[in-house]
């Protein structure tokens, strides 16, 4: 969740990266009482994300600049069409103006992609779920995009939920240590609250891994057919995760597997910026 | 330039930002003294950027954990090739694995997308250079990408050159100033150290960008033709910038116009992050 | 988990709260040079935690104090014990001692009430868990220390479970929302790796709790009678947790009923700091 | 004192360590324009303190909170009494509720412990003054909270009076040094306005000790018989003060020996939380 | 330029330094509702630089005291002048006072001083601009403070423009290279919007500066005589500016031999703080 | 006391200031492992200060470079000495250079001027203090800079000690407030350990602030008999402080009227900056 602070901290962050000493053209160039008005206009269709995101930029730049959002987060639109509306002092508009379209553009996009795999498996009930491959900085908002999306999040980080990938089995074997027997061990030292999450490559660790009591197995890279067997065998007793080479054109058969969840590292990683621009009138 | 504080701040930042209380998992499944090798192997051919970055993501998670980049940034590299080594308790490899490929696919695909621009234009003189669409809070990391891939900087930010872009001129226009007179009196009160960029539309305003005194005309949007008469216009008395709709396509053809630096939002705002992976090995 | 991060941060802020500029009795007072040795001695039995905490103080004061822990975290002590012993300049032994000692006491003293309560319900393989009420700003050390104790942790924060308590429960019948209806669609709007843990008052409010999805079920002043229903109303379809009035006269009645983990303020809340002392011997 | 950015910046830290993220159960399961009323109720008696602390958890939450403090800090109440009462959306109240209360009750529960002591000695004009054992990071909210039961505060940290206790005596005799040259060295090198506490264990050091020029004499752990003989031989040079081993039973007698200040490591350190709750009712 | 922020920050850093815990003055001593209104009195006559800090100083230490500016920054005035009024709480005024004099002391003092150089090349068309011989931390007050008094600015730092001085020139030598191939190669390197200023001693040095492509020319310690030979040298193909003993009695020479600039770093390095004192009254 | 944490703070906010991105002229000009030596040398005599501020300068830019301090801090020097040298990177000394200079020569000349008081005073045995007139952000190490002159701090700020001025007196009395009685109310809310200072301005004023229980009485420009007077009427009972139009010439008088104290805010108001220079050898 973007909390007021985390909103303010990260959006004022980029003001300050993007005009640390304040806007040297807008200052030695414009008439201190100009006034301008300006759209959001999109120049291609998509969903919305970052209302806030961008409103903010305007409003910590100067409180003094109105911001109307016409579209809520999470709402689908064509291209010409008008997502938001700024006014107020020409200087602040033109000095705020980058850092709110780079996140604007950078959010919708996201939320756009997401948008696309949702859609994709309409009517499954599958969940179409983000990972920890998004930008450094910004992981709460590339979250909050995929939600608008209609995506849904995975765990937040390394902190809040377990999931032992290949990695760590590999180095679990190589000490001599039994899965089913770790697992358990590591449940009891957790928090009760805590889910474990748990990779496999292969339909027979699937067994040893509900024995551990994990909470979601996670199916990364098999084909349909194991995708399938994997459902069969873990049964309801966990949670049925896809992962691996999730494309668009993919995802609707990994969907009809029978899995819960598919996780998909594109929605943050290979999100394209969705092309918005503002459109400024001198009053 | 990325100063070591600000590497290191920034990195810190995405370390928390990905493990605010620590790698669970790590934590409570991998024994605490196994030690594991792992390589950065590029899935793709590009070109290096942030060698120091993916290293810092190691050496402050746990000190103790050896990095060895095997390429300097802006080498080339193939499908498969050893891009650096690291070595160290398997739990901190598994800890910051994901940091560190975050930041070095990201600029590793901005450097190769460069690269591909630069290429276009080899022979030609004139420079690729970047603009302010970076992603926000990681300006610094992404202008040195540009370099990586052999491209050059534009202005840092809001507060280091002046641009006067259509919007400024509208606005002072509409405030009945002439732009010559204008320009004078910006340069005036700014630092004879200050750059000053002024964007035109149109052949017809170049006369007086001169004439008040601009360092680099950018011609925006323009033709081929109206570039070529852009730059027989400006004649050597400022800088001739070319922008706008600039793809790989036509990046050459721009560049054989006579203009001396061709600027590139795509090359932050596009790019598409490389495939890198890490493999481990548990020794 | 206190990350290396953390434990500077917390430990250089309780410093500089203590010294903000320096020690002005040792500076004018003492030798620059002279050197002492100190033990930090048990005036009373008990269970250690913070021994980094401890170390931390005297080494983030001057790294060439050198610092030997003799116990562990969750060992057990007796009265005169020696937990652990610091030797360097008198000037810093005795400008971090307040620091040093005020962390160790508190969280010792939390280690051993936990450790009280766990011996208490010894063999019934119950669970007893911390909760938020915690002193403001030491919540993970604090978390830790109920770890040395033998104790569990509950969720970290508002951030990381749902827990649904009396009060959200009346907030929703206020508002004319179902119960059941209401967790579902919570549950479809949370990662699927979020745990929920909905808080009861009466046995018949068991059924509609599980049907909603509930992970923990939480028997909040439940008589012993009632809490044995309510653990068979459950039936393994979710945790059950017992909380509320839980003294260590109770816990084991309380364990016996079947309830697989008891969350206690008390051991955060009104834990007493253990009596230990610095016994300092100038050499 | 606490500052307003003290108050501030401590009150969001406890906010922010108790909600990283938002406060999950709220948002997904309380309609956002529930509004609810909420008293500060007292389920012990006491003495009241942290009511500007109380408000902020909830104002720094939500401003649009309104938060009516029925008791200024240092009022007495009985068991059943409304301290505080709020108001304002159900969702803020809930999430505010536990850091306002950990921090009222921790503040109050110093209050009223304090508040015994002063009332033992009501009458002799002796002060009860706190220690630096205070919780880390939370010292001047400590010290507010000892103001508020009537007690006086000692020094702040180390950096604001000099106070020379057996340890730091034992390193001078170590280095060759004699205490009442040392002390008048000492005391040419402060600023005038720094105030010199030397702590004595024997009457046999009172007088190099008012020869050295120390403003108070501290008498630790003396008996009463010596604190009377000790009052006698500082005769008004310096101010008498006591500690160590005072207690609730004990604090009256050695009041009556003629001591200025007694100083109580109790107040702080051993003071319990007081059982204050938060009634909500939704409007 | 000074942002909002840097303002905000720079003097709430102030207002900490001098008040970390309050002003315990004001708070045992004043009645809290006491008024009172002050002026700013200027002892002695000036040119005003820092009235929003001036103002800041009041504000945040309390927002609601009324600060009334009565001159611009830039302004003259004559000794016995009221350059701001303020009236608000007894308290608040007597804490904010002596933070608000120090910072619109030195500010008004540098303006001062910098107006003295100016008039003195009055009608010479030469900017009299600062140096980096500033204050640490105040940087960009003091460069504020100089454009107050008339004069202009230099580069802001070492990252936003290139200045080659007498010992890169050594080491360049020293490591065997060539100056004007060295200027051309980092000239590639940089941004086309970073100016080059190249330090020269000697007459003979101009040349291969030019040669090398060095937006200006900074003629250090040279003679009248040299001055004028290097203008004609420079001729008009970068900026000449001279710097090196630059007197107020000798500035008006230096700007009669044609150079451009003439850089001083007695404008901040050692301008003394004008005599302003606050006049309360009580209301 | 300047601490390590607090002199590493000031220290890289200073480098950050003047080099935000790097230095871009050491960069991109000078080789990367040149190497070369630099002495600090006095342009002129005077007392050093700043010794380890100079040092962390350089250590901080570069952990690499080593720093030899010939002189400790408070030692004299004479025209032409060396007062410290470095050695290593080219780069990295040069850019250091200017923020080890900014700081040396600043808290020098604080030193040489006070030395130049306390020598005035010489054998009359009167302390020479400092008084708030300090730069923002730097009070502690002008306050270090005093001390190396032979000079005394005052109160550190408006937190630690009391000093009611004529503004105070005048609020209160506007008050109806009788003197002795507010000092006394004020003495017991205030930490035992609290000195308190009264500026009178009429020897008519002494006995009420003694009465009062002042621990100092500020005599606030009375002329030398009046002082004399003022000393005769505290007799003992209070430190006697003068303050108020202290020059050079007239100090010495001052002290020989029997006052104990003299603070004089020209120490670090009206100091000049010491000429120091760094000259630069390349190896």
């Amino acid at each position: 969740m973007i909390t007021p602070a985390a909103l303010h901290r990260t959006v004022r962050a980029a003001l300050e990266e993007d005009a640390p000493w304040g806007d040297i053209t807008s200052t030695v160039l414009l008439p201190e009482h100009a006034h301008a008005t300006a759209d959001l206009v999109a120049r291609e269709g998509g969903v919305f994300s970052g209302g806030d995101v961008f409103a903010a930029a305007f409003t910590l730049t100067d409180p003094g600049v109105e911001v109307r959002l016409r579209l809520a987060d999470g709402a689908r639109f064509e291209r010409g069409d008008v997502l938001a509306s700024v006014a107020g002092s020409a200087r602040s508009l033109l000095t705020a103006e980058r850092v709110a379209l780079n996140f604007a553009q950078r959010m919708s996009g996201i939320a756009t992609l997401t948008a696309a795999y949702v859609d994709a498996v309409a009517g499954t009930g599958v969940r179409i779920a983000d990972t920890r491959k998004t930008t450094p900085g910004l992981r709460e908002f590339e979250r909050h995009a995929v939600l608008s999306g209609g995506g849904s999040n995975h765990r937040r980080s390394l902190s809040d939920a377990v999931m032992a990938k290949d990695n760590h089995l590999a180095v679990l074997r190589q000490s001599g240590h039994d899965l089913a027997s770790a697992l358990r061990a590591a449940l009891s030292r957790l928090p009760h609250t805590t889910h474990v999450v748990v990779e496999v490559d292969r339909l027979d660790q699937i067994p040893e891994v509900l024995d551990g009591g994990a909470h979601t197995v996670l199916l990364d890279n098999f084909s349909l057919e194991d995708l399938r067997a994997g459902v069969a065998l873990i049964a309801g007793r966990a949670v049925a995760e896809a992962s691996g080479g999730v494309s668009l054109e993919r995802v609707r058969a990994i969907a009809e597997t029978g899995v819960q969840v598919i996780s998909v590292g594109a929605l943050t990683h290979s999100a394209r910026a969705l092309d918005l621009g503002l459109d400024l009138r001198i009053d």
